[in-house]
């Protein structure tokens, strides 16, 4: 039997707890498609900070260069609050695992079921029919890791900062054939984001991204948007899209607010999937929720698991081919909510049930 | 009696036909309050493109230059649109007139009225009395203008792009200044926006803004939030802002957003703030409507003249001190509109006007 091998890093929070309801669900979708679960834990984020001193510990670098993928919870809190921005636990372990793994494509599912519509700040009418787009986010490229980055004091005693925004023909090219693969998957077109008016990467990201389409794949529909209007559209008929695709810093902003658009975080899985590949020929990636640690409700059991159960399947697609074990999760995950199991986040005046209750019916659906 | 002495820079699409009405009603309340106008008119965009073959030419910038405050119509349209992004005529006019005349500060405000909450793509349970936020956008700094900006040919032949976002004390004490202005006149709290977890600008600008409060105005309310946390905020819960401030390349995103969540555009006005006075010891000002040319409907005097005459009323009172008149203004635009004179965009079933009646239903409110 096949044995899928990945690191778990539950991290801080509601992590997990939805973490433990997401293995269960692999666990038997694993009896039901005929593999086996290989995985280790470790400590990242807030606990990571408090247990090693760092938010990502060379013994967490460790188990996860040991394993074809990462299922990854979330991280921060409260208690690292007072924190300076950049050691707070999401930035400090986030950064460095991206850096670490070359986690360059981030791929966020923005869907909304139908019966789901009232969690939108967004009308009924203006999503008849819920939300089903995706945003394709360069992750390792722009104005995050550009250098020079750097606060100098200058003559006349005033300081000045830098960021730098850099990138080059190859970064774009791969994350374009992402968004490639992407839309070819869904029968669907691309968005392009960028802001080519003001900005010269923008105007290299528009250039080759026109280019690699017409030679790779003349027939896929592709565009192009500025960021601000973008910003715009997105709540404005979110559905517009199908691939949204962009830069790392807009794709920071966009694809929060496409979340936000879709209703609940709760709901929302993601996928970073990283330029090399694993023993088994699929790229290696890292796989989370796309809420946060919610740490007004952690430790009472009531947090919404399923977009943790939803990034167990993507990683099950991504990483290990298992695209029929990915599809019946999610299938089971969509039986059980339009049915009418909900937690607190998405009830709408329904009874709402706590994390193991809604684990337990997207197994029953399963 | 004193004269008001300004450009008239009406533009393209509606921009000639809002333009009309907005300086009837400025005549209107100059009759009212004792003030006589005294304007030229000059090409700007797309018209000046076609006609002097650049979009800011040296003519336009001289009657801007004898003025003491400019009135904006809006550019751009199809006809231009094949022109490279960096030549088309909203970019290339609007760049360098906001560096000629160093107009730092981007005043929009964000105001639904509660009768008009059927505009907005949100929910009206979640702005049961309408919007009523400011944003304060940092407009001549950062990433716009920041050197080097530049694409070079790398050894292995790829191509790699450069941007840099730069930031210095006073540039951002001096806009900290006017958001502290701004909530003072609005008897309100700053939300200062930034992303201090990942870029070096946005830690001295966390800083410096800290900074700046703390001594020249401690009892004002401040609270710092990372961008795209605010990208999903302003979608759930604009009214938890009071005055949005942030800098450059984020208020282009969050201000679009905050527009179209507003309802319409064509309520929208803006003032952008130059770091000189006029002759008359007010800070030199450009004011212009927050939506575009609206080709679509260009020439057909159904255009929503309000963000025109509103951004007149806003020209009033930042380059001319007549808060009073601009006062007027403003309320007599809001008992038009929510008494039911409505043009197409704003019309939800009741009949709706045209540019020249909407404006006749403002002047009669006046
Ligand atoms: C924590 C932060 C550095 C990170 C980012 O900006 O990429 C987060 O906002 C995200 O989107 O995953
Ligand atoms: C046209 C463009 C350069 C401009 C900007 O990005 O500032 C516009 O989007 C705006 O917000 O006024």
């Amino acid at each position: 039997m096949k044995t899928l091998k990945f690191a778990v890093l539950p991290g801080d929070g509601i992590g997990p707890e939805v973490m433990e309801v997401a293995l269960d669900v692999l666990k038997n979708a694993g009896e039901k498609f005929g593999f086996a679960l290989d995985y280790e834990h470790a400590d990242i984020g807030g606990i990571a900070i408090d247990n090693h001193g760092v938010a990502f510990p060379d013994s967490t670098k460790t188990v996860c260069e040991n394993s074809e993928a990462i299922l990854f919870g979330s991280v921060g809190g409260p208690k690292w609050e007072s924190l300076p921005p950049k050691e707070q636990p999401e930035r400090a372990a986030l950064l460095p695992i991206r850096k670490a793994f070359s986690l360059y494509a981030n791929v966020r599912p923005g869907l909304l079921y139908p019966q789901l519509t009232d969690a939108s700040p967004l009308k009924k009418e203006r999503i008849p029919n819920g939300i089903n787009i995706v945003c394709i986010r360069e992750l390792t490229g722009g104005i995050y890791f550009g250098q020079p980055k750097s606060t100098t004091t200058l003559e006349n005693g005033e300081e000045q900062a830098i960021d730098t925004m850099v990138y080059k023909t190859s970064e774009i090219e791969r994350i374009a054939q992402v968004a490639i693969d992407t839309a070819k998957a869904r029968g669907g077109s691309v968005c392009s984001v960028d802001k080519a008016n003001v900005l010269e990467t923008s105007v290299l990201w528009r250039k080759v991204v026109t280019e690699y389409f017409a030679k790779h794949a003349p027939e896929i529909k592709l565009s192009h948007m500025y960021v601000d209007n973008a910003a715009m559209q997105l709540a404005r008929d979110p559905n517009q899209f199908d691939v949204l695709f962009t830069e790392n810093m807009f794709g920071d902003i966009l694809s929060d607010e496409m979340g936000v658009i879709c209703g609940s975080l709760g709901m929302l899985a993601s996928a970073s999937l990283g330029a090399e590949q694993n023993s088994l020929g699929f790229p290696f990636g890292l796989y989370e929720p796309s809420g946060g640690t919610a740490p007004d409700i952690a430790g009472q059991g009531i947090a919404n698991p399923c977009a943790q159960i939803l990034s167990a399947a993507l990683m099950l697609r991504y990483s290990f081919g298992e695209n029929e074990a990915a599809a019946a999760i999610e299938a089971a995950v969509e039986k059980a909510v339009t049915g009418g199991i909900r937690t607190g986040d998405i009830a709408f005046g329904l009874e709402s049930v706590g994390t193991k209750e809604m684990g337990a019916a997207v197994l029953k659906n399963l």
